[in-house]
């Protein structure tokens, strides 16, 4: 194999391309960037269709770590390495992988399940961060309502710590969602600094889906009317919101603690109504979700 | 006053340069970008010296609220206002504003006092959306170790929704850090994957610090070491490590919980065991907090 010395060559520019959102819808392929990110991809079975490598930079072990990927290299030099990867591909590799999308068709909501759907999360950072979220409490995966939020942008492919690759990514609009939600009977809860209830007395447990809406703009009238619930959480200085990474990293370890932990205080039904007798279920049910 | 129509004028350079670390660090200034950031400073009293704005945008009604800011105006074409703040200014103001910092000297922590103390964050956002959480839970402020986190970023600035001018604003080395700590008699809770207690469980009431490490590196074994207690936050999926801003949202929220709620669980005393008094002492307490 020759090593690649020019960053104009064709397949170099086609890779370096993958940093734009369009050449990346256009091809289904994404940028897993840096050998930790490559091995945690193939250790879920993300299609990897190309190592990039820079053999100057990769010592033996690495090599025979990058074997086992079983996919074509490409070998290049580290100059060429950095204009596909300007920052973060110091060990010396790049891949290009296969997108996976899943339809909401084929998902089912079994037991204590639990979805987080977003719309309009254009930054990568956010939409990164939450997925890693999501893997940390066990959810099943992200629902991407409209087109805004990509999970396959680089920035937020290591911002997710490789949660995008084991998460299931749904991609849905809202009547797909509606007429979904309605099939599963599962629980929608939307965060909003107006919602009703406060987000530590609501009850989680169950099919959930959590709905979270833009970085600056919130869930849509729509949106809100769709939810089961819409929570709130306290806020007692200035601030007149989370941002949406951190507000659903609360929602989440919230429906975590109720599922690893008796309830304790008054919870809110299903029904909205705040009951006595959720208590003293969630009480009996113990520890068994 | 004569409208500044070039990029180049003096002074629109050494404004502009204010995105720039090294300029804030050496004049002291920041930038303040669009009007509701303004309004918020203003609000809060944070000395503001410059007022760049571009009439050509703005109208009669933002004019006159501009007037009660009580600054020198810089009038500019929206092309040069864009040169300063390139994507932040749609509404035709940015401010330049004197940064403030406290001694820790000057600190004392009374009552159910908290800040959150780090160290090598350094994304903008990072640490604007943890001063946001700060206020949101009624948090003093954050301590700075060393040199590495600016919290006067423009980025920072903006992801902190203001929070930055309210919250104070603490620089201090390690060896000042533990010196207070000794002297405050606060609790130092660090967070860590490999903690030894799940951060549900910690007793959070009375002075706190909370002590965060940067996004890839984590605590110190020497800043380990100084904590009272060290806590992880449990996950259940094949991530390894939470963002500092959503781990700091969790435990800062969790510190929330105890302070307007009975605890109902089982507790960790300050001096790390697990004991039944706490809980009795916690129902006692109620909601006097």
């Amino acid at each position: 194999m020759s090593l690649i010395t020019s960053r104009s060559n064709p397949k170099v520019k086609l890779i370096r391309g993958l940093q734009a959102r369009r050449r990346r819808d256009r091809t289904r392929l994404f940028l897993i960037e840096g050998l930790r990110l490559v091995e945690e991809a193939r250790s879920v079975g993300v299609p990897i269709e190309q190592l990039v490598v820079a053999p100057q930079v990769i010592g033996g072990a690495v090599w025979s770590r990058l074997q086992r990927v079983q996919a074509p290299f490409l070998e290049v030099t580290p100059e060429v390495l950095a204009s596909i990867s300007p920052r973060h591909a110091q060990d010396g590799v790049v891949a290009v992988a296969r997108q996976r999308f899943a339809r909401l068709d084929d998902v089912r909501l079994r037991g204590d399940e639990c979805f987080v759907a977003m719309n309009r999360v254009t930054e990568p950072w956010s939409i990164g961060n939450i997925m890693r979220t999501c893997d940390a409490v066990g959810a099943q995966g992200i629902i991407l309502l409209g087109d805004a939020t990509d999970p396959y942008y680089p920035a937020a492919v290591r911002a997710s710590l490789g949660a995008v690759f084991s998460q299931l990514v749904v991609k849905a609009n809202f009547e797909e969602l509606a007429h979904w939600k309605r099939q599963q009977g599962c629980l929608l809860v939307g965060t909003s600094p107006g919602g009703l209830v406060d987000y530590r007395e609501a009850d989680y447990r169950g099919p959930l889906v959590v709905m979270t809406g833009g970085e600056r703009v919130g869930l849509t009238l729509e949106e809100q009317a769709l939810c089961d619930l819409m929570v709130r959480i306290p806020m007692v200085g200035r601030c007149e919101s989370h941002h949406v990474a951190v507000a659903t990293g609360l929602v989440l370890y919230e429906m975590l603690r109720q599922r690893t932990a008796p309830m304790a205080r008054g919870s809110v039904c299903r029904n909205g109504k705040l009951g006595m007798e959720s208590i003293a279920e969630a009480t009996r049910s113990g520890k068994q979700d």
